[in-house]
């Protein structure tokens, strides 16, 4: 028997970062260590001074991610009781669009004296949306000029990315803006660092910042100078040379490896965002079948032969996910961070007592009391865009919308139509793919959600009317990062050649949930009600949203300059 | 100086009764005792077997009002350290269309055993809007036939109205119809109780039982049979001999002299609603003046010289207050309701305990945090239609709605929404009196929330743009109760002879709230974002709303026959 070889996949999400040590014989998954961010989500008020942070900003500490990596390898090594000589790769993926700008030694401008007081200067979490009159007025001079860059993101690109996020940095803090020799992606600053040099990521840069090879790269500097002088010079803080998914990025340096306590010169491979490695990690490989990664969000995931523009789809990138297909790229922007503002916020003190009282947590008694329902029984539906529609109408400005509350509405009513109403979303990008000629034909979902939420899953099932196959690890992207690596590393070293074998030792599909014919059919006339909605407030009236919205943001500021 | 004479006023609620004596000097209230009723609102479970009621039901148990009657009086009494041959009469209101089925004997018949164990035979509250159905096609048959009666509805009856309830009665619970000698009101029940005889008032006819005299009185025979074989015999059980308001309904029965601790023969006046009663108890007596009675829900009440059909005005009667005047009522259906479903069903554990730790109570803090925020601030709207709508659609099976939630909402975000949006449903109504050339030219508050709920009151002031007075008196519909009681003895007993001089020992205003007209104007805006929503909802989709609560009940009464 040959000796054992190890990958390491670490996975930097929203609110930790976990590491995992996978068995290259077999997949095993034989250690994995979580860790929150020390400063988690920044959303509220600046911790350097205590100030108030505007309205729809949420940043983190770049230092966060380098504390947290360090601590998480460490302690899955030791957890993992392996020979950490064994160990032959790392791979990563992190939240994206994530972005960092840094000096020309690429340390993160947050850790610089001159530029720490400054929340500019920190990471821009994905899930900020605070550039959004930035991204509308890109995407209105994009609809004008006829530029082609935007069709590949259902023809217009969202406050969360790239062009939008430095737009409003170069607009609103231009001494950032000039201070940053480069802006890295989250993931793309950490593979950079641990091989001490620039790396770029080609999918993320395909997803995040609007570059298509195709039609020439990012958008024109004649377009991005446009937009607010000098914004061209945003082009010469991106990059230009690109690694393809499983491609290596460079070996380990020494003070890394040592930080680590890892080989030095071991393959670190090229970023990805956590839906993409998960891909590889559920081992999905053929087009027509869908992934989606349950967590806050739901990503949702395909590969396909033919670029066909799919009204909505976020993303559409060639070599997004495996090289030689087109990656397509949509999804819910608020699922579990929904259901966790609602048991943070709205649930009454008797419900916390009764589950403690049963030793579950409150989500376990909701859940149960929510299960005892059938379809549309709460009276009540949801529009599920508290955290704004990236499915179809890419606004991030729309939001959530409870309907049929009755005096006699009870918590557990209330949590069933979030259910419902995230299952109806999540038709609703099925339903758009299938209409644009590009049918889904299987569905695997992963992700902390799709283990911990069975009604979910279940009401997913019966919404449209499909399987749900849900893979068996609950760290599919740490593991899917982890076989980057291993395909980073190459067959010479012990790791994989092809994403066709390091397929092969993927998640298996832990559980089938099958669609129920009668709530099939319940559904069916339920989800009439919600495209309703979904038309109204989506379409027709979305003046609706904006002007709630506008209201308070003009409020809060008049507050903030008082 | 004269001997000292007082009157007793009793209010029955929809959760308590409170007796107050009123000295008829000064108008000076000497005493208030409130006790709720035992059984409470049974909108659950029915105590006799356990049973779950079928959705949208209230009912109370009879014998509550009469075991708190005598426990008010009593207790008031004592308070009040009066000698008690000094009281001169007794007045009192009730909620109201609140039917009880009785006897021959006037005893309601969920007091005999052969009808105890069948909800139908108890009080069917108010609020109890399982009638919707029977009040739909009441609605359209009356349509059909051109029936005059509606035009004094605002052109439909309501589900919570005797026309409704009873057909639900003769049709679902043929027994307990046949058996019902008579069907009362709650609050001539009571009175015919006490003085010993069938008693019926004329306001509560009109409001509720569709009697009009200038058109013949009740829907003929002809039409009510039309409904349902049979139901043409509810004719034969509701009143035809009506009192006006301030009319003596008869002297005081030795037994109940005895019960009450007063003396016997003392007046009884003829009952009518809390609110009704109330216009006189906050010394109201002028065309054009409307009263908000603000507890639960908000009623409004307006005198008028004119009989103008204002679209949606729920009543129109003539002496439906003041003997001689048109009496305008309308209102909103879950105000102070809301609220409370509000705090019990949606706020966490984390706020409950904040103000248990500052001494307050949870609406105290919520206001608290609430009043710190501007108009639209919260960046969330609410429909306040949670009871149903009674301002202008007249449809209780329409249902609350929150629209603007993102991740960043707080429960005090969502309790000023409900504020606002209370705020703006009385908009909706003040507009329609102006459109309709009834306009308002003064609005004065009374009722539970308007004393307990100051920013409520002020947004609403900023909302109409108008000063709300709000009258001193926490009781205004038991000291109204009261008047009329002294208006049933008349002068020569020690009462009055006319409203006018009841009026002058009415309550006083307590405070003013006057417009701010920075927040007027930024009200101005959100009230037309407001009425997009109303529209939206009431009008061009009101499908909607009406089929969410189809699918629930559907499905509820399935699970019921199964």
């Amino acid at each position: 028997m040959a000796v054992a070889t190890y990958a390491i996949g670490v996975d930097f999400g929203t609110e930790a970062c976990r590491a995992i040590v996978v068995d290259l014989s077999d997949g095993n998954e034989v250690g994995v260590v979580s860790l929150a961010y020390p400063h988690g989500v920044v959303d509220d008020l600046f911790p350097e001074d205590g100030s108030k942070l505007p309205r729809d900003w949420a940043i983190q500490y770049p230092s966060d991610y380098l504390t947290v990596l360090e601590h998480c390898v460490q302690g899955v090594l030791v957890q993992a009781e392996i020979d950490p000589a064994s160990v032959i790769s790392l791979g990563l993926d992190a939240t994206a669009c994530t972005l960092i700008p840094v000096d020309a030694h690429d340390t993160a401008l947050a850790d610089l004296a001159p530029y720490a007081s400054n929340p500019h200067a920190y990471a821009k979490l994905w899930k900020d949306h605070s550039s959004q009159p930035q991204a509308s007025r890109i995407n209105a001079a994009a609809l004008e000029r006829g530029e082609k860059f935007v069709d590949y993101y259902g023809g217009k690109i969202s406050s969360e990315w790239v062009l939008a996020k430095t737009l409003k940095l170069a607009e609103e803090a231009p001494e950032i803006f000039a201070a940053a020799e480069r802006i890295y992606e989250c993931g793309d600053w950490l593979v950079s660092t641990l091989v001490g040099e620039e790396t770029r990521s080609a999918a993320v840069a395909g997803y995040k910042a609007s570059y298509q090879a195709e039609i020439g790269g990012y958008p024109t500097a004649d377009f991005l100078e446009g937009l607010f002088p000098g914004f061209a010079d945003v082009l010469g803080k991106l990059g230009w040379d690109f690694l393809v998914p499983g491609q290596r990025a460079g070996g380990l340096t020494a003070q890394w490896a040592q930080r680590l306590g890892l080989p030095p010169g071991i393959a670190v491979g090229a970023s990805n965002m956590d839906a993409q490695v998960a891909m590889l990690g559920a081992g999905i490989s053929k087009p027509g079948e869908m992934l989606l990664v349950m967590g806050t969000s739901v990503c949702n995931l395909m590969l396909a032969d033919e670029r066909e523009f799919v009204p909505g789809v976020a993303g559409l990138v060639s070599d997004g996910i495996v090289p030689g297909y087109w990656a397509y790229e949509t999804g819910q922007a608020g699922v579990g961070d929904t259901f966790g503002w609602y048991v943070r916020n709205m649930v009454p003190a008797e419900y916390v007592e009764r589950a403690n009282a049963e030793s579950k947590s409150v989500y376990e008694l909701l859940e149960e009391m929510a299960a005892r329902m059938q379809p549309g029984e709460s009276g009540v539906m949801a529009l599920d865009w508290f955290n704004g529609n990236r499915a179809t109408l890419m606004d991030s400005h729309l939001s959530g919308l409870l309907v049929g509350m009755t005096l006699q509405t009870k918590p557990e009513h209330i949590y069933r139509a979030l259910i419902e109403g995230s299952a109806f979303g999540q038709r609703i990008i099925v339903e758009a793919f299938r209409d644009a000629g590009v049918p889904v034909t299987r569905l695997v979902a992963c992700g902390g959600l799709a283990s911990r939420a069975p009604l979910l899953i279940q009401t997913l099932a019966d919404v449209l009317g499909m399987e749900i196959e849900v893979s068996r690890s609950e760290q599919t992207p740490a593991l899917g990062a982890a076989l980057h690596g291993a395909l980073a590393a190459g067959s010479a070293e012990g790791g994989f050649a092809y994403f066709g074998d390091a397929s092969r030792i993927a998640s298996p599909i832990a559980v089938t949930y099958a669609p129920n014919k009668s709530r099939v059919k319940q559904f069916d006339e339920l989800f009439a009600l919600y495209r309703r909605l979904y038309e109204q407030f989506g379409n027709e009236e979305r003046a609706m949203m904006h002007s709630l919205r506008a209201h308070a943001s003009q409020v809060s500021n008049n507050k903030t300059k008082e």
